[in-house]
């Protein structure tokens, strides 16, 4: 899983139906300095988190593991609201 | 999922039968700017998008889970048109 | 899926019983300007393409979808001769 | 596989079900040299893993079979302690 | 898959039960003018591979395909020894 930060929103109308009430949002991948990457990419929440938040996001295949459908066609899912990080990064 | 631009189509007449009817897309993947990064990929449609149009593309195995044939040998897949992103991107 | 180039062939005597039969092929990753990237890899071929040919390859777990024996450790197919690309890149 | 250095922890109270009780740890990507890489990401420990040991990590959906729960939404699990790693790198 | 080249071994007692007997080589990926990448990653051996040795590695869930125990947790594996690859890169 990687941690990332939540930013912002993502509206769809018009999108697979499987999809349909999933809310997506924007995430954007942290180090540990809370550095944030450049690359962005949008994941399904499953957790309630909200804008601002650090979260732990699943992506690829696992994702679907925490969605209610299981078959919805999503590659990133948000699974855990973060509370703490103690780490130390090596050299 | 990952925010691209629809750029363009692909045609190719002798392909994976399970490929056949298919739309194939070619998409950009986008940052936040709306700026568009180099590499390009090419994704089936599953939900009408037209050129130029803002897309979430699902990669991986996920993919698969919105075609029609979910046996076919697909990695990308277009499931929704954006109507709006809202997002503030860190630093 | 990504645009390719097959640029040569791979032999192997000695490899997976359920890779026998296969034609592994040399593939190069190219952008709409046709540059193709440093990094090579190899794919099985389901629709008989050529060396030069421009073809899409999926991979991942869906690229085994193409093959007769889906139960081979097959990770990147060679799935569509391309004929036609039809797509301009945005900034 | 990849062998990483575990690094620290990571707490989430609120988290998807399935994950409870799984102990989340934060790795770092090594290499020969030793020295880790900028990206870090979060495993779960399927082998009793200590801070600052040398261990094995597998991603993707296959993490998922050394859960107990198989059905964890878990793209990343430690799997083994490393004891030693004997290799030579290229040039 | 990838052309790898195979610089040397990795040992862990304590690991998943599903990894026992495997063995655990240490690869790096190779172009085709025999260079190697800095990254290096761990592959299940599974046709009797050497140190030194140009190797087939399939990555992902697709690697599990070529185990004895499908239900292990391992995203690379050593598929194919490679004798020959017959390839001119593109610019």
């Amino acid at each position: 899983m990687i941690i990332c930060k939540v930013i912002g929103n993502v509206w769809a109308t018009r999108k697979e139906e499987t999809l349909s009430g999933e809310k997506l949002m924007v995430v954007q991948r942290m180090d540990l300095d809370e550095k944030v990457s450049e690359e962005i990419f949008v994941a399904v929440d499953c957790v309630g988190a909200g804008i601002g938040e650090q979260v732990l996001v699943t992506t690829g295949s696992s994702a679907r593991m925490a969605l209610r459908n299981q078959d919805a066609p999503v590659d990133a899912s948000i699974v855990g609201i973060i509370d703490e990080v103690q780490a130390q990064a090596g050299e």
